[in-house]
């Protein structure tokens, strides 16, 4: 193991004169005045992070992926990052094809017509200038749907009126993302008309949440909106008493390349500079909300850790290179962009973590390292005990953008935040600064700091086989 | 005291063979078997009244004054009401000036433009085509408004920042409420271009709250919107960097003279028939959600409590009639019309309660009786106190529709509901069904069943003045 003396010796003068000492101090983060404590107690009062997510939010606002909007979002982060101290702060850019939402409705026809709060999913083709109108064919679930035969969907509108299931680790989000990712892929198989979701989140307010329908933000096969929770209870309700008939009017806006691109700015390394710790976020969001807590939080975050190490005396042992990624929520193209960007470089990337998941505490840090260098993941659960983190698995896919970086064989960690509340607002209008809570997002600036302090200032490997020999 | 020996005997058949003790039994609610027990039993798992709130709110839907969907809804109740057993089921109709909504929108101009959440205030006039560009000026209060200097103003687009408190009373929502209905003349003596008020509300959710901006619907002197919270906090923050202009556009329309009514329902009464006991409700509701909370509750409450009364073996006394006021919203016009039809028989009216604050529990009770009846006030207090209802005082308004009642000298209560959230939902399209708790709403119905009872039974002059002497 290697020590950067400079930085060792000013955050623990007496402790690190001597290399085994030194390296004692690093597994004894309780350590008074240790540096991880003093990266706990910065973090406590921070106000850089949280005013990053305020100020993009309110000045800039809401993202859209390759719209103008996103690239005022790069050029204001850059002159923020610069005004931070960060250095070679840069973009990298790249396209993709545009999709925005120009102007959606849907309504219950008949007698006593009602307005239902509707989205586009993202990636829906518009409908026929003034809409479509069929029947509505309601289906418990997407299997349900792909169960059924085409004559019972032909010419309708599918919907799908699958809940959402609340739990700590998003785990029902990847349950019922299915339904919002192949709707339309399903019910164009059988004839169906357009496509509608029981939103893909757990609010019971009148908010329909948005998303990708398709991979990689290619055109989906079919018009596709999801529905709030009050309105799919209406839809439910309406069709116990007979057929709903509904009007569905989606106009979109497309585009086959836009300008698109990630913002990349570091805090340059000492002895092992050219060792990348990278910190990820992703910087574009939906129209829909002002993108607060996804994923601005994640890069105030990132930024506020990094940061405070920064503030730190002396100079981190490695690089750290913080990444906003772009076009994240259309199909990960911010991650792939990086990723061919820096492919002759992966091997000098020594760890990985990405903060996309709201604003809640970190409860669990899940890694995925090399079986040699899993005393390291017991080190950082050591340091994060504090921060009320526990032990998780090494298992870890890092997040959505690195998990690019993760299946190229860069260790990666997962620090899973508690997102009981987060689909409450995800991909919704309510995803404002006003729902972030500052003690929490605080929490999250510290577990960053810490674990990113020991990986940088251990110099490890954290690849290593199970076999081999740490130098 | 007169008694009903027919209704008394069957709910307490050992009791009441004498008057005095059928007497003792009225003030000794809690004897078992007793009506008003049995009234707090069935009350526990009523649907009638959920059933009527579901299907008014997703059969019918928003139920905006003067609409068709207002006339759906009068003749879906009056269906309703006839098949629920009610007698002389009939509409009595008025005409309003008639205004709704086409449609709304605000942005923040300039190099990052951002669409705000908002909804035109009832009797808004229509911007020109295209909307009104202009600066905002930001207010803390209406007071700070009033205050302000023309030149401040001329011009521009007021903004009233004053945030509502949440309280279990909603007296919050008299303080706040005033900004609504007085920024647009407030302003435009000042020659501001279009009032901006932050939602009188409570809900940190991104819904904007309508509400009428001027008295008895009149048309507002000035276009006027009310913002969501989170986007007033928004432009709050962006007024702290620079000037912020806005495109306000709104466009609504108007007829003179529209269509609405009152659903009047009766159950008959027996030997006091002539005697009246009016429960009200409004049918009408705003347009963005469904009119659930306000005030399909209401006339759940309402309608439920009466049925439970005459599904009692035997005939009530008195008359109890149900009145589902339309045209609430936009200026009492379904009270006023009642007092002018019914100028002659106000005399014969015992009694009055209105149900219009949503459904949480009713934990006060507050009368407005006579001095020399106050002894039956502290008998509804004994009745009701099994049901968690505390004591109040003799100020009770009664509410909105059956306030012009009140002053005319009918007696009246205030079942007093918890408020806490009623103010999140309140002209919001938030206001669904999902949004009534089942149990409050059953406690609602059981406390109107057993105070309507009393008043029934018991025969009492509640006008009594302190020196007369009850017959």
């Amino acid at each position: 193991m290697q020590l950067n003396s400079l930085r060792c010796v000013a955050l623990a003068p007496v402790a690190c004169l001597a290399i085994a000492a030194c390296a004692a101090s690093l597994a004894s983060p309780k350590a008074e005045n240790s540096a991880p404590q003093a990266l706990i107690e910065k973090a406590r009062t921070d106000t850089a992070g949280l005013e990053f997510v305020r100020r993009l939010t309110t000045e800039i606002g809401p993202r859209l992926a390759g719209s103008k909007a996103e690239a005022a979002a790069r050029d204001w982060s850059m002159r923020e990052l610069k005004a931070l101290g960060f250095t070679n702060v840069r973009t990298e850019g790249f396209t993709l094809s545009f999709w925005s939402r120009a102007s959606e409705s849907a309504m219950i026809l008949g007698d006593t017509p009602q307005k239902l709060v509707i989205t586009a999913l993202g990636g829906s083709p518009s409908t026929p200038a003034g809409g479509i109108e069929a029947d509505l064919v309601r289906f418990e679930t997407l299997a349900a749907l792909e169960a059924s035969p085409p004559d019972a969907v032909s010419g309708r509108i599918v919907f799908i009126d699958e809940v959402m299931a609340r739990t700590r680790d998003g785990s029902g989000y990847g349950i019922a993302g299915e339904k919002r990712r192949r709707c339309a892929e399903v019910a164009a198989g059988k004839g169906a008309a357009a496509c509608l979701i029981r939103s893909v989140g757990t609010q019971p307010h009148r908010m329909a949440h948005t998303g990708i329908m398709g991979r990689k933000g290619a055109t989906g096969a079919l018009p596709a909106a999801a529905v709030s929770g009050p309105d799919a209870d209406t839809l439910a309700q309406r069709l116990k008493t007979g057929p709903v008939k509904l009007r569905l009017d989606i106009q979109v806006e497309t585009a086959p390349s836009a300008p698109s691109g990630n913002v990349l700015a570091e805090i340059e390394g000492g002895d092992l500079k050219d060792d990348i710790i990278l910190l990820g976020c992703h910087l574009d969001s939906w129209d829909l909300g002002t993108g607060a807590l996804d994923d601005g939080a994640g890069c105030g975050i990132v930024i506020a850790a990094a940061k405070l190490i920064d503030d730190l005396p002396g100079t981190p042992r490695r690089t750290i290179r913080v990444v906003l990624y772009g076009s994240e929520e259309v199909g990960l193209f911010g991650g792939d962009a990086y990723a061919r960007a820096h492919s002759g470089e992966l091997s000098r990337h020594v760890f990985a973590s990405e903060s996309d998941f709201g604003a809640g505490p970190v409860w669990r840090l899940q890694t995925r390292f090399g079986d040699g260098a899993l005393n390291h993941a017991h080190e950082l659960f050591e340091a994060l005990a504090p921060l009320g983190v526990t032990p998780g698995d090494n298992t870890a896919t890092g997040g959505p953008d690195i998990g690019v970086l993760a299946r190229s064989g860069v260790p990666v960690v997962s620090p899973n935040q508690d997102g009981t509340e987060y689909f409450d607002y995800h991909h919704t209008p309510d995803d404002t600064f006003d729902k972030i809570d500052p003690d929490t997002f605080r929490q999250n600036v510290a577990v960053y700091a810490v674990m990113v302090w020991h990986v940088s200032e251990g110099g490890w490997d954290l690849r290593r086989k199970a076999d081999a020999v740490e130098p």
